[in-house]
């Protein structure tokens, strides 16, 4: 029964990745998950309601560990609006980089819940735009660069980047030209934006 | 007899185009290409040694079709660097999504031969970027760009929009959002190329 009692929201997340490494997104059931915790389906059930109310929420815990990082950088304010833009994408080419190579099994099994939830795909984009829009809005502030409209500048860099953190671009993240690429990008993008 | 004397390269690239729209890429066979001509398969290796050779010509000839039409562009001393460069993109999105949406099956055909064909989606990728270099080097050459290397630009500039032309990005062409953001990709990046 102690098993039952510490069952936390994130204690069944963590199981769930792990099933979902093991059986792939196809397969992996609550009782999968309910097992791997040694208690009932019924209290994975107190947690999580349904299956979709699962897979959506581990899809999300495994999108905010990239954004939580990242929030960090953006609103570091001893670091200028330029090197701040630079240390975030960088950090987010790296993050995505480091996610695809080093356990490509479970970066394909997420890329598969990815595809699946569109609603918190599309939430994680909005947070990453919005930590961008506050990088450039700081640099209007301060007269390093210049832009209309922060939030469609910040739309229009991440867009432009997303050779560098779209999965659908996984594939090129380990090319030799992509380092020179991603620096080049970030520079043409940055002149577009200074003051 | 009179199919045989006329047999073209062409002719049967627009058959072969026919018969992988009606077929699909992974049931389409050089028979059925000879077959829709009224040929021999015989006359059909004549033109093309392999089966391969003939899928690749075919993807060849539906790429080349949208480097030409952009090639008038490129060259087009008449417009300005800026407005060649808007233009050239413009059209290369316009292309793009006009082959995407009047025809999605020929389209999904052609997608998968194009993962296949890899050497010939890298040829066209450089004849792309080529026109793209000449655009950006003649902004120099009259003042209205800077870039210590105009293929550099060219490249960044290229794969800066490739939400805009990459097929894997064919399901956001329509979107209420896509002419916005083209819109703001490309003023962004012409900020960051002018002197």
């Amino acid at each position: 029964m102690a098993a039952t009692e510490t069952l936390t929201a994130e204690r069944i997340l963590e199981a769930t990745e792990e099933v979902l490494r093991r059986h792939g997104p196809a397969k992996a059931t609550v009782v999968d998950v309910a097992r791997a915790l040694g208690v009932s389906h019924g209290s994975v059930y107190r947690h999580f309601r349904t299956k979709a109310a699962l897979r959506e929420a581990v899809t999300k815990r495994w999108l905010d560990r990239t954004s939580e990082a990242l929030g960090g950088i953006a609103g570091d304010a001893s670091r200028d609006a330029e090197t701040r833009l630079r240390d975030w994408l960088a950090a987010l080419f790296t993050a995505k980089r480091r996610k695809a190579g080093d356990d490509p099994e479970l970066f394909a099994t997420y890329s598969v819940l990815a595809a699946e939830q569109v609603g918190a795909v599309a939430e994680h984009i909005d947070e990453l735009t919005e930590q961008l829009t506050r990088i450039v809005a700081d640099g209007v502030a301060s007269g390093l660069f210049r832009s209309d409209d922060p939030g469609v500048s910040a739309r229009a860099v991440f867009q432009a980047t997303g050779r560098f953190h779209d999965p659908v671009h996984a594939g090129e993240w380990d090319t030799p030209e992509a380092d020179a690429d991603f620096e080049a990008a970030v520079d043409l993008l940055l002149r577009g934006l200074r003051a």
